[in-house]
């Protein structure tokens, strides 16, 4: 294993720690936590998200005005505790309720409901979203259900707009469980990560070799088989949103290719570019593009491609302005 | 060879009409040529920069209202040609002359210093900004003098400032001299890069070892060794760099810690938090920080650490809004 690290017990303190003390304009550490907090002053429903560490800039780069209250931390890939929610929802509190957005793995499902009943025994009103936008398979290694992946970024930043914007705890539960039907991603893998308290990666495929569908944890996909052309590769992959989709000629979606962290953004631009000409060939109306490293699994060489149905008011709120470290 | 590409030879073509396709609101292609320019309307002096492609978000990524007007797309690790930046002087031209932004590699002064002859005869006036922050080695495989790397994303954003303020063409030079002056990197790398027309790695290193003062094309750095821990590796970068910048304590600077690619940003807050230790020990005060991947080397793993001598000005300058797709 070789990385710019210094005990692989520590990397998750040492990062949070590098980071709020780059960012001090945007974040800050809530004091014997890992909880990475907004440095300035709000008065909204609190919105609080996080997870196993190693897929930065999620969540923490998302934390700022119009995206997250706060981010957990968790120990690389490995679901961050009640305790350490708890802390974020009462650091984050203005006294209108806390959302908390989920990706879907069970550890992180479990820890976030309990959060969730310690913060109401102070009285405070929690409700959370659940993202499963990974239509690669259904259930996985640490999940019941399709696993949560890059569309979460999207939805920090919708539901972070309409949470500035003013809109209750429950009126966000409630749209928010509505964004995540439209909201579809699927990855592929050219290459494993490897967690650094590990110290090998979590899987390895041979020098020829792809996997479509793998998950943001290494996580099975559902076939292997030697590297094709990119656009072979999104031909089969917006194939299989469409097949969740059903679009009709001249639907609006946002079109967002996500790197997994050490494919080079050419290698983004170009499967962009791909995924773009199919679209346009079926006659589905791009309106919203992203692409780049938001959703990361630490060095693992892939991308994936989130679709999301978009109206005026989807739009309109992608589009606003924020202040954070990495939208 | 494992890349999400489809012919070698069109990467950098089939990257730009993803890249403009997917930001229209940044940026747009200058028909017939790899030039991406400011797609919204200015008056102010030009300021045009580029070089080889394969450190994206470099330079498209950081075309826009306070940074380039336009940035010059050349091949994979080669310089553009004297035409394709003469397109880019004359697609910017709003009368009141152009200044270029060039990393110093013999093949990119050739070239700039070409197109600035084509656009004497058109009468634009043209002058030039070489930048030689890497402080590694004297000379290299493609230089003589010292390379320019990452600090050149810092001198587009400070020079970007200045230009849409109203700078005059030699305002802008005669600064853009004393600046890059102020500015020195110093790179470390884990792997090598792969050039897509090439099949294999510029350079290989052993499962155990790293390399200081690796170039952003894989030139060769000044020592091989085991990989160390961060905080060691930084140690020495940072010791480099004391021994060009000589501070004193209470001196002022920017820390800018830059992935080649492949490094997880987990490693770079890590990185970046070892070495703003090591200055604060040294009494440096870091008043503006900046960790993320801006001048990377395709899939090369590794980083590099840009510092910069700050006034009230340039931390003014760098701390300036501006309209990009990747600052």
């Amino acid at each position: 294993m070789k990385k710019i690290i210094n005990d692989p017990k520590n990397v998750v303190e040492e990062m949070v720690s590098g980071l709020v003390d780059a960012y001090p304009d945007y974040v800050k550490q809530v004091p014997e936590t890992l909880v990475v907090a907004r440095n300035d002053d709000y008065d909204q429903v609190a919105l609080v998200s996080g997870g196993g560490s190693g897929h930065e800039p999620s969540h923490a780069g998302f934390v700022g005005d119009g995206m997250l209250s706060a981010a957990v931390c968790g120990q690389v890939f490995t679901s961050p505790t009640p305790d350490q929610i708890y802390e974020a929802i009462k650091a984050t509190n203005k006294g209108k309720g806390t959302l908390m957005i989920v990706k879907n793995y069970s550890g992180d499902v479990m820890n976030f409901d309990m959060a969730k009943d310690l913060a109401a025994m102070d009285d405070i009103e929690v409700d959370s979203v659940l993202v499963d936008d990974d239509i690669a398979v259904e259930d996985s290694t640490y999940t019941q259900g399709r696993r949560g992946v890059a569309g979460t970024v999207l939805v920090h930043k919708i539901l972070g707009g309409m949470a500035r914007e003013g809109k209750s705890v429950s009126e966000l539960a409630s749209y928010g469980k509505s964004l995540v039907e439209d909201i579809k991603t699927v990855g592929i893998a050219l290459s494993g990560a490897t967690v650094p308290e590990v110290g090998k990666p979590g899987f390895t495929l041979a020098e020829d070799e792809m996997e479509f569908g793998v998950g943001i944890h290494g996580e099975p996909g559902y076939r292997r088989e030697k590297i094709k052309p990119s656009a072979e590769i999104a031909k089969e992959i917006i194939a299989k949103l469409k097949g969740e989709f059903n679009w009709q000629a001249g639907d609006k979606y946002g079109l967002f290719v996500n790197g997994m962290g050490a494919t080079p953004l050419m290698e983004l631009f170009i499967y962009y570019n791909d995924a773009k000409k199919i679209l346009a060939d079926e006659g589905v109306e791009i309106t919203f593009s992203k692409v780049g490293n938001y959703m990361t699994s630490l060095e693992m060489a892939g991308a994936s491609i989130t679709m999301i149905k978009l109206d005026d008011e989807r739009l309109r709120l992608l589009n606003e302005p924020v202040h954070t470290i990495a939208w």
